[in-house]
């Protein structure tokens, strides 16, 4: 077991997409490594590794109080983000940089790019024999980081599908159409399956969830909107950005070349995916009023609109961090467990960075219904604890007036 | 002067798109016609006009207070709504439904198309010597009717914008790129122009802002768009779907052929046009790093970003509608006017029909800067009370840690 006397300075970053609520995280472990001794200066990289790399930093431990609980509410990233993967002379390059600052304490805010990067820095620092804490904080709207039940950034991202779903199935009602959303999740679906927790009344849409989880099939897709058509007279879809076929190749790509660091295809950022599926529905189908909307960069960092469970397990995350390094455990992330119990209940728990690293989490089977074309009820479940109390929707009884001879 | 006991029964619908607060004022209609004696029936006719030609109605009040509390608080159109445009014969049609029914109170709220339908169904029973309480109760995002400060659903979708861009700054401040927004807004740039409530700090987007009231010049956006990004490293852009070329070309119209119902091309529901200018700016300058979002059918319906201002206001106009037909005026439009004094104040007036119809309003010229790509601090004036508070945004004081040597 490592000391718990280790002392020197911390250094904090944040990297990969913004999360409404990856703020809370920081200002989680900037207040507890304040209240730790080991800790002397609290360094920030801006932009992650970055940051780092060019030296640009700045010292957090002269942030006032109220600045950080202003800063803690405000989504997207305080310290800038970056899609960097370093190198092994980046990691090199790294190791002088804490040096020579005297880091021991080093945490990174991210996915599992960033768990992936964190492990390499811890390996690189045990080569190199020297004493360093490293921690991943997890942070994802994607909800992909294995070893988790969830990870922060989520649920405020489900609670904005999950409204805007809302006001969009009511929009539809009062126009009826078929309205196709794309959503964010290049691999895993949770957030688009979160559209389900939309549906008040038995006729709400979304009527139909699509999930990278499952092979998209185009005339499936058209037979689904069709059938759903017939009976209601309208149809709300939601779709991932990340539907692929039965290949794995995703339907999105077929649109676009751009990649970004890591080698993944640009999904966000563009309305391709949408306007091919509602181009291909109205080709395909006598249905004349047919529109697609993609919710973008909206859904990740929307002030207003952000899940209450979110913001305190983002905030418990970074102090656990900070808790764990300072209490001699070398490495690690921090992962969010669910207890089994009757009421919602979590515990935060020191995994090792590889089980994070890399490879992320999907939905698991017993989320998705059979058809492939919608969640269960297993899955609500499992969402509503974490996005919470969502707007109530009002209905007309609307009392027939019998026609009149 | 028209006498103060016409009694018989009413009929109310919506129409157009849909708003955050259009129930308010449905609600505030019905509320204040069930204190007036005049009025035996309150009916709503489902999906506007065609519902009276459908005869497709229901029995208003009956509806309890609390139902009518919750869907007044529900957005979009909960009687459902239409773009139909009504034919001679159609209103030959609808007034032989509304003698039928006993109808002598009529109520349509919607936008300028609604209030022009309003005025050919007055006209027609004055012809048919029918007496006829004739209303157009305002409603429109766009914020472009004429004789009025500023119409009910307006603020609240300038609202969502102007809390979509504050998230997106924040967003794009933390992964630098340039990224483009397309928000409503076909002929009036209000909604976009709402962007710029956005902005806290001094380096905050949107840093440019193209409205369909300045012709849009794809080399003027592109050297904008270069400037900025050489001064911030990054450039946040708002963009009326409406932009249009000098000729009055729609920028959109050139990608999508679609119409509706009253000849107007589709501009929402599909992300052509930011992808348009997206791809543009990444031909035409060295940034590599460009993304668009368009924010579609959610800036309009979105549960729980609603303006409080907004909901007191969308509520009144329908009272005042019901106060004006009851107090013995024959037909009308109730606007609204803001009152020149140092708070913030608004009464409500009649209108003639004619003066809101057809033709729109467009932002003056003192709320739009002399290059044409931003407001002025007079607009920010005007749309400020409108919207309310907005989410505190906090910023690190980023104290930077000299480098060591």
């Amino acid at each position: 077991m490592p000391r718990t006397d280790l002392s020197g300075n911390m250094l904090i970053a944040q990297s990969g997409g913004p999360t409404a609520v990856i703020n809370q995280s920081l200002v989680g472990a900037i207040l507890e490594a304040k209240r730790r001794k080991q800790i002397t200066k609290i360094y920030g990289a801006l932009h992650g590794i970055k940051g780092i790399l060019d030296e640009n930093l700045v010292d957090l431990g002269r942030e006032s109080k109220a600045t950080l609980e202003a800063v803690a509410k405000t989504p997207s990233s305080a310290l800038g983000s970056v899609r960097k993967k370093p190198t092994t002379d980046d990691c090199r390059k790294i190791f002088s940089v804490l040096k020579k600052y005297n880091v021991r304490y080093f945490f990174y805010i991210g996915g599992n790019d960033s768990a992936e990067t964190t492990h390499i820095i811890n390996e690189e620092a045990r080569k190199a024999d020297y004493e360093l804490r490293c921690f991943h904080i997890c942070k994802t709207i994607d909800n992909d980081l294995r070893r988790n039940d969830h990870t922060p950034g989520f649920a405020s991202g489900a609670k904005f599908v999950a409204q805007a779903f809302m006001g969009d199935n009511l929009d539809n009602r009062a126009l009826a159409g078929v309205k196709i959303n794309v959503v964010m999740g290049r691999h895993a679906g949770f957030l688009t399956a979160a559209s389900a927790l939309a549906r008040v009344y038995p006729d709400d849409g979304p009527h139909l969830i699509y999930l990278p989880e499952r092979p998209f099939a185009m005339s499936r897709f058209l037979a689904d909107v069709k059938r759903v058509y017939a009976k209601h007279g309208r149809c709300v879809v939601a779709v991932s950005e990340g539907i692929s076929d039965k290949n794995g190749t995703p339907i999105a790509s077929l649109f676009t070349k751009e990649v970004d660091a890591h080698g993944n295809v640009q999904l966000s950022g563009t309305g391709a995916l949408g306007d091919l599926l509602a181009s291909q529905v109205r080709e395909k189908t006598k249905i004349s009023r047919v529109r697609s909307d993609t919710f973008g960069y909206l859904q990740r960092s929307f002030p207003g609109v952000v899940s209450e469970v979110d913001s305190r397990e983002a905030r418990a995350v970074g102090r656990e961090a900070v808790k764990f390094a300072t209490g001699g455990h070398s490495s690690g992330s921090v992962a969010i467990q669910r207890k089994r119990a009757k009421n919602y209940r979590v515990e935060y728990i020191r995994v090792p960075l590889s089980s994070v690293a890399k490879e992320t989490r999907h939905m698991p089977a017993s989320h998705i219904n059979k058809a492939g074309n919608d969640v269960t009820s297993a899955f609500v479940e499992y969402v509503r604890p974490l996005v919470g109390p969502l707007p109530r929707i009002g209905r007309l009884k609307a009392y027939q007036v019998k026609k009149k001879k």
